[in-house]
C-alpha cells in the first residue's frame, strides 16, 4: 500500500525552444482556431524574416501557458464538438482493478490515479456518429478541419512563384491546403483525423500522403521497467522534438491510471493497443480472452479519449500457419497474441468475426483504427511474404467495412524490409487498402546494426515516407535491445523528424525546403546561431560546436574547426560573387567572357586588384 | 623546440572484436596469398559453423601480431612487387621544412619524425607502369587480384543453391568472385585497387560496383585541433570498426609527419587531396601556387605511399561562374582553391592542363585517382546544378584520359542530394566516366540536421550505394560543427557500415544476408550473446541491452526488458510450429486443413493437450 496515495512527483520540460517562439495563427475565416506554430527568429544581418515552422510541442512550450500536470491541459476542443450538438454526457464506466492489473488486494508499487480524471465523459448521441469521416462526408468542414489546413500551411499563402521540385509518385499534393481540400481528403479515407471527443486537449492533426510527412513516438511502461513519472516525461520530451503522435504501450499493471496521466497532459494524440490491457485482464492467459472483455477494454479506453486504436484484426486463422517457415515467426505483440488464441480455439480471430462491432465504437467516440499488421515481417528473411501480405490484403477488406461506417483507418506496416522491397509494400498497400493512410514501423533496412536500429530503420523510414507513407513509427537505438530512456527517445524522434521531412523534400512538399534553404544560407553566412537555433535539434547543434570550438567569439567567427582559418571553401564564393558582380556582369555574360581568349589579363590584373589574399577562412563545411 | 625530440606515446585499440576471432584463408592456388578475415563464433546451442566476415582491421586485432607503432606494420605485399622485376629502388626526397609547413625555425609544436622511415623507396622502372590496371590490361592476375578475390568471397565457394533476390539496377555481381574475374573488372575500370608500390603495408582490396561497397573514414588534423596520436589512434580504431580505406586530410602544419605515421601503421589505403599541402607550403596564397610546387608535392607524397590523390582537375575556369548563383557556392576546400587559383590568373587550371603529366606520376607509383568533386552541391538548393554536372563531365573526359594510360579511376560524388534527385547522380556517373567507381560522400537527403548528419547522410548513402556507388565516405555527427572525436569516428564508421550493407542486401549480393539471417536466428532463438557478436558493434549492442536488464542471467533469458516475460511473440511462433509439426503437415496441408470445418474442435483439443499455457515470454524486439 506503499506511496499510492502520495502525491506523485512528476516533471516535465518547459519553455521555449531555444532561438525561438510560439506563435498562435487565426485559421482564415474562423477566428475561434487558433493554431500553435513556432517562429525560429534569424539574426538581424540576415535580414530574413522568422521562418515558421509546424510546432507539435503544446503548450509546454509557451512561456504564457500554465502547466499543471495534475489538471491537464485545456480543452482547445471541447466547445467545438459541444456545437455539433451530436453528443451526450454520461458517468464514465467505474475503474476497477484489473484494469491496472490489480487482481489482488496488493496496491503497492502502483500508480495514484490521476488527480483530475473526467468522471463524466462524452459520446454520440443515440444515431450519430461522431467521426471527422462522418462530416467530411455530409460536407461538414469542422473546425478540426480548419485547424489542420493552417497548420500544414504553417500560415502561409500559396507560395508565389514556387516551381515544384520533386517526384510524388503519384501523389495529389496542393500548392496550398484549403479547408476543403482538408475535407475532401478526410472523406476519400486519405487521411484522418484522430481526434477522440474525450480528448479534448489535443490539437487537431491530419495523417495522409497528401500532407506532410508525420512520425509516431512510442512510450510505455513494462512489466519490468520504467514508471508513470518517466513515461509522462517521456511524452512531453517526444513532443517537443516533434513527435506528432504518441502511442503509449504500457503492459504489466497500472496500465489504465498510466494511461490517464498521459492523455490528460497530451497535445498530440494517443494510440495505445487494447488488446495489451485485455490480456493483462486475463492475467496473461490468452486463451481466455473473449470478445466481452475486449469490448469493455475498448471502451473504458475510449472514455480515457484514446485517439486511436491498433487492432489487429488482420490476423486470421488460416494465416498463421503461414508463419511456420520464417526465420522470427510472428514478432508483432498483439499478433502473437491473437494468433495463440485462434490456435488454441481452432476459430476465426474475434476481432475479425466482430469487426463490426468494434466500428460501432469507434464512430461513437470518433477513434480511429490503426489496423495492425501482425503478421510483418521481423527480419530482413521474412520480408514482403505470403503471410504478410494475406494480412495486408484482409485489412484492406477490414478498411472498407470501416468507411461504410465512415470511420477513419490507417494501415500499420513493416518492420525489417531491405532497400529493394520497400517500394512493393507502399504500392501493394495503396491499392489494397484504397490510399488509407498508411503507418510504418521503419523499416529496417538490414538486421546487422543492433544499438543503430534508429538509423538502419531510419532508412527505410524516409524511403518509404518519399514513396507514400503518411506517419513512420519512430524506432529508438534502445530497439531490441531495452526500453528507450529519455535520450533514447530524443534520438528516435529526431531522426525520424529528418527522415520524414527527407521524404517531404523528396515529394516536392512546396514548403520543405524553405527551412533547409534557410539553414545553408545561415551556413554560407556563417550565422552560427541561426544554424543552431534552424536545425532540429539546437542544443546538440551547439554543443558539438563548443567542443571544438568553445570561445564565445567563435561563434561569430568566419572560419571553424574542421578546416581552421586559412581552408574556407565558403569564403570563395562569396569572392567568386564579387569578382562577378564588380565586372558587372550577369554569369551567363562572364561565362562568355571567360571563354574570350582577349582580355584574360586584363581580368586578372582587376581581380588581384579588387584583394586576392586567402583567407579562405572558415572550417567545417566539407572535408576536401 | 619543446617536445620534438621526445618520444611519442600513441596507443591504439588491440586486441579481437569480441566474441570473434582472426583467420587466414590462404587463397586458392597460391599458398603465398593468405586473406585475412573474421570468423564470429556462435553459441553450441546454435548448430551454426562460425560465421565469416569481411575483415578490415589488420594486424591490430590478431592476439598473435606484435604491435609497435614506431616501426610500422610488416611489409605484406613487398615481395609481390619485387617479384614482378619492374619496379627500382632510389633514395626519396629529402624532407623539407615547408613539407611540414615549417616555414621558419620554429619547431615547436610539431610532430616528430617518424622513427622507422622508408629512406629508399620504389617506383617504376623507365618505361614501365606499375598500376594494377596496366597488369590487368595485359592479362596479367597478381597476387593483389587474388587477395581480393578470396577476400569478398570470404572464403566462400559459390553458394550452391543461392536464389539472387535483389535488384542490382543493371550490375553484373558474380555468384563467386574469381581472380579472373577481378582482374577484368580492373581491366575494364569498373573497379580499382589502390596499392601504392610505397605502401607495402596494405591489405589489398577492390573499390567497385560488381564487388561489396566499400566504405571511407576521414581523418586529420588541422590548424586548430589535433594531433598524430590522436589521428593514428583514430585511424586504428576507424578501421577496427570497418573502415575500407582512410583519408588523411590534415591541414596545417605538421602534414608530411603525421602522414607518415598513419601510412606506416595502416593497413588499409590511405587517400589524401595533395593542394592542401601544396597550400601550406606557399603558405596558404592560393594564387602562389604552381604547378612546380603541386608536381613536387604529388611525388612527396607518391614516395610515402598514398593509395589514391584526391585531384580536383574538373574545377574547370569557365565552370566556376557558374557557382555564383548558388546559395552554398564552393564547398569543396580543394575546389575553392583551384577556384581562386584560376580566377586570380584567369588561366584554366593547371591541375587540367597538366593532367597527363600527373598520369604519368600516378602510373610510377601505382597511385589511382580520385577525381574530386570540386563543384558538388554543399546544400539542397544547389543539387544536381549546372556547375555539378558541367564538372562531371569533365571527370568522364580525365578517366578516358587516365585510362590511356592505365591509370586507376575512381570518380568522387556529392554531396547534398534530396532522394528523388539521388539516382540521376548515379545513372549520369555510370555513362559519364564509363563505370568508373564512383565514391560519394553521403550525399545528405537534407540540410536541416545538424549533429545528425551521419544519419541525414547515411541515408542518402545507403541509397546511392544501392544504385551503384562503390564507395561511400562516411559523415560523422560532427560534419559541419566540428572535427570528430574517437567516437565520432566510430558512429560514423558503423553508420556508414550499416549503410553499405544495406546497399549489398539490396543490390542482391548473394553472401551479404547470410549475416542478417544468422543475428535474425540468433533473436528468435534468444542468443543474446550471438545477437551482441554478429552486430556491427558488439560492444553497444550490450551496453544498451545491459542497462535495463543487468543481470547475467538475462542474457540467457527468454525473454528481454521491452515486453518482460508475460508478452514474448516470438515464443508463440515456436508453439505453432510445434503445433504444426505434431499435426504432422507441412504448412501448406496445414492451411488445407484449417479451412475444412470437419476437425476444428478436434484441432483445438490438440493444441491444448499440447501445452499452451501462455508464457509468450520475451522482449524488446518489435512494439506492438
Amino acid at each position: 500500500m506503499a506511496d499510492i496515495n502520495s502525491p506523485i512527483e512528476i516533471g516535465v520540460t518547459t519553455g521555449p525552444i531555444r532561438g525561438s517562439r510560439k506563435v498562435h495563427v487565426v485559421a482564415p475565416g474562423n477566428p475561434k482556431v487558433q493554431v500553435a506554430m513556432r517562429e525560429i527568429d534569424l539574426e538581424p544581418s540576415s535580414g530574413e524574416p522568422p521562418l515558421r515552422v509546424y510546432d507539435t510541442s503544446g503548450p509546454y512550450t509557451d512561456p504564457a501557458a500554465i502547466i499543471d500536470i495534475q489538471q491537464g491541459l485545456p480543452q482547445l476542443r471541447r466547445q467545438w464538438q459541444l456545437d455539433r450538438g451530436d453528443v451526450e454526457e454520461y458517468a464514465a464506466r467505474e475503474v476497477r482493478p484489473e484494469d491496472n492489473g490489480q487482481l489482488g488486494p496488493d496496491r503497492s508499487g502502483g500508480v495514484p490515479a490521476y488527480p483530475n480524471v473526467h468522471k463524466q465523459v462524452l459520446r454520440a448521441k443515440p444515431g450519430a456518429n461522431l467521426s471527422q469521416m462522418h462530416y467530411a462526408r455530409r460536407g461538414i468542414v469542422t473546425p478540426e478541419m480548419e485547424y489542420v489546413a493552417a497548420r500544414e500551411n504553417l500560415g502561409r499563402e500559396a507560395l508565389a512563384g514556387h516551381i515544384r521540385d520533386g517526384n510524388d509518385w503519384g501523389a495529389s499534393i496542393p500548392d496550398f491546403v484549403t479547408p476543403e481540400f482538408v475535407r475532401d481528403e478526410v472523406a476519400r479515407g486519405r487521411a484522418i483525423i484522430p481526434s477522440n471527443v474525450n480528448h479534448p486537449e489535443a490539437e487537431p492533426m491530419a495523417i495522409g500522403r497528401n500532407f506532410l510527412v508525420k512520425i509516431n513516438a512510442n512510450i510505455g511502461n513494462s512489466a519490468v521497467a520504467s514508471d508513470v513519472a518517466s513515461e509522462v516525461d517521456k511524452m512531453v520530451w517526444s513532443i517537443r522534438w516533434g513527435a506528432d503522435t504518441v502511442m503509449d504501450l504500457s503492459t504489466g499493471r497500472n496500465i489504465h491510471d498510466t494511461r490517464e496521466w498521459i492523455i490528460r497532459n497530451s497535445p498530440v494524440p494517443i494510440g495505445t493497443v487494447p488488446i495489451y490491457q485485455a490480456l493483462e485482464k486475463v492475467g496473461g492467459i490468452a486463451e481466455d480472452l473473449t470478445w466481452e472483455i475486449f469490448r469493455d477494454t475498448l471502451i473504458e479506453q475510449a472514455e480515457q479519449g484514446v485517439d486511436y486504436f491498433t487492432i489487429h484484426a488482420g490476423v486470421r486463422l488460416p494465416y498463421i500457419p503461414m508463419t511456420a517457415k520464417r526465420v522470427t515467426g510472428i514478432v508483432s505483440r498483439g499478433g502473437s497474441i491473437m494468433a495463440k488464441w485462434c490456435l488454441a480455439h481452432h476459430k476465426e480471430s474475434f476481432l475479425y468475426e466482430r469487426f463490426d462491432e468494434i466500428t460501432e465504437i469507434m464512430k461513437a467516440y470518433d477513434v480511429a483504427y490503426s489496423l495492425g499488421d501482425g503478421l510483418r515481417p521481423g527480419s530482413i528473411a521474412d520480408a514482403n511474404d505470403e503471410a504478410q501480405f494475406a494480412e495486408l490484403y484482409t485489412l484492406g477488406e477490414l478498411t472498407k467495412r470501416a468507411w461504410a461506417q465512415d470511420v477513419q483507418v490507417m494501415i500499420e506496416g513493416p518492420g525489417h524490409v531491405p532497400m529493394h522491397k520497400i517500394k512493393e509494400n507502399m504500392d501493394k498497400q495503396l491499392t489494397a487498402c484504397g490510399e488509407a493512410p498508411f503507418y510504418t514501423l521503419g523499416p529496417l533496412v538490414t538486421d546487422i546494426a543492433p544499438g543503430y536500429d534508429h538509423i538502419t530503420s531510419g532508412i527505410g523510414a524516409a524511403m518509404i515516407g518519399w514513396y507514400g507513407t503518411a506517419m513512420l513509427c519512430y524506432v529508438t537505438p534502445k530497439e531490441h535491445l531495452g526500453l528507450p530512456d529519455r535520450d533514447d527517445v530524443k534520438v528516435g524522434v529526431v531522426t525520424y523528424k529528418l527522415a520524414a521531412h527527407a521524404a517531404d523534400l523528396a515529394k516536392g512538399h512546396p514548403a520543405a525546403k524553405l527551412r533547409d534553404d534557410a539553414l545553408s544560407r545561415a551556413r554560407f553566412d556563417f550565422r552560427w546561431r541561426d544554424q543552431f537555433n534552424l536545425s532540429l535539434d539546437p542544443d546538440t547543434a551547439e554543443q558539438y560546436h563548443d567542443q571544438t570550438l568553445p570561445a564565445e567569439g567563435a561563434k561569430t567567427a568566419h572560419f571553424c574547426s574542421m578546416c581552421g582559418p586559412k581552408f574556407c571553401s565558403m569564403k570563395i564564393t562569396q569572392e567568386v560573387r564579387d569578382f562577378a558582380a564588380k565586372q558587372n556582369q550577369a554569369p551567363d555574360a562572364f561565362i562568355a567572357a571567360e571563354e574570350a581568349e582577349a582580355g584574360m589579363a586584363a581580368m586578372s590584373e582587376k581581380y588581384r586588384e579588387t584583394g586576392s589574399e586567402l583567407y579562405v577562412g572558415a572550417n567545417g563545411r566539407e572535408h576536401d
